[in-house]
């Protein structure tokens, strides 16, 4: 089901700003019987994206009551939101007192896979671009994102590592990294490029709570190969270990086995 | 008038890559009495830019007659081409076998203005990041543009100067650049930033014709300010002389009121 600014609808006008420029934002995350979880954290991140965009963002519980009536009819669905500017006359010129537009649709869903042997990573040859207005943001404006991901179309491959233009390791294709050196954690800093997701959020969150920490650094990609360990999250797929890196071969650790638990315990105890 | 994939439509399926990720090109161009201006030059363009990106250019003949059909009311016309990966499964690895949309629309337009006393630019704070894997594309991530371009809506000011990340000029929001030094033609390399449009090629070319010739170069700011002169470009405004530009100002140069004269000629003989 589908909903655009909240009737059932599965289109949107050709001169809509998200089309014309991928000016808007989104979220894509997990509902079980039609409760998003999470929820409080994708609203602030949503609502924070929209901020870097001088976007107007619907007020949560006009956007819950959507998420709840796409979601309702499946047992597990993945809930993907879209923020955009709205339509407005041709110009990059954003129209004043614009109305966004937004757009809410669910599909079922299998629980996630949980790849506790972890899985298969690759280095992505496109270079992440450095830009700071938009970094940390989940804009529409997403190429890199296609690019890399048009790398490798293998199923044995689960995600591309992608690395910034000085060399420095930023995260999956649609996920955020970790790494864990000498027992310490730590996340790429995202403030020149990468996007900032919720789940990276809760593992850095987790790790306070546990007492150990997580350090937000720039990571040169040969830490990321001289790592104890290092995993990838985010919404959709919660913890996958990285079992393989182009050639580099880890075991999942006990941190990284922990922290899966950690967000499905926290997952569930929300439902 | 509007048409999706050669039908009379105003909406495209939510789903589209094209809202999803900006997964898809463009084209902006003028059109009189139905036949669009410099139509060989867009198409070649277009189809370069959907090489970029992978994406299966349609047809020209099939455009062609899009563009023909939604101009052809029009004494004169702004015309509007985009292309995109079209719909597919949710995720950033383009489906195989996908067929792309393409979204042709026209709306009435006045002969372009033509500020033959030049016009008031300003120096836009946004620096554009570097990406080669996509620069020169006129493809649809165009957050840069609409940002930079909101940093400004008084109507004395016509366009925006955008620098790239280490300070060399690449052009403006929606427009190419070119200087005079020392009585030479000069416009910025675009192989990280920027995109390169049709007229800026045209422009190369009249210069090449003419004898002076062209070069491209990585254009510093200081050497903007300190040229004999400088103009804007694009298919929609034709040239634009820069009068102002943060306080240092110029009276137009012969060149550009020949380029200018050379574009509208040329215009008119292929009319």
């Amino acid at each position: 089901m589908m909903l655009v600014n909240g009737a059932p609808a599965e289109s949107i006008a050709v001169t809509d700003r998200g089309l014309a420029y991928g000016d808007g934002v989104f979220r894509t995350l997990r509902a079980v019987a039609g409760r998003p979880l999470q929820w409080g954290r994708h609203y602030a991140k949503l609502h924070h994206d929209c901020g870097a965009l001088d976007l107007s963002c619907p007020p949560e519980s006009v956007l819950l009551a959507d998420v709840q009536r796409v979601a309702v009819g499946h047992a597990l669905a993945t809930v993907k939101i879209i923020v955009t500017r709205g339509g407005g006359p041709r110009g990059y010129a954003p129209p004043r007192g614009g109305v966004p537009s937004r757009i809410v649709m669910a599909e079922a869903s299998a629980p996630p896979a949980r790849h506790a042997n972890g899985v298969t990573v690759r280095l992505c040859r496109l270079r992440l671009s450095h830009q700071p207005a938009l970094a940390g943001v989940k804009h529409l404006n997403r190429l890199e994102n296609v690019l890399a991901r048009a790398e490798w179309n293998d199923s044995a491959t689960a995600e591309g590592l992608l690395l910034d233009q000085e060399g420095f390791a930023i995260g999956g294709t649609m996920s955020n990294l970790f790494i864990i050196e000498d027992g310490a954690l730590i996340t790429p800093d995202l403030s020149r490029s990468g996007v900032a997701g919720v789940t990276r959020d809760r593992i850095i969150d987790l790790a306070k709570q546990a007492g150990t920490g997580c350090r937000v650094e720039a990571l040169p990609y040969p830490r990321v190969r001289n790592a104890e360990g290092a995993f990838l999250v985010n919404s959709l797929i919660g913890l996958w270990p990285i079992a393989s890196l182009e050639g580099r071969t880890w075991v999942p650790t006990t941190l990284a086995r922990d922290f899966a638990h950690a967000l499905e315990t926290d997952d569930a105890a929300r439902d």
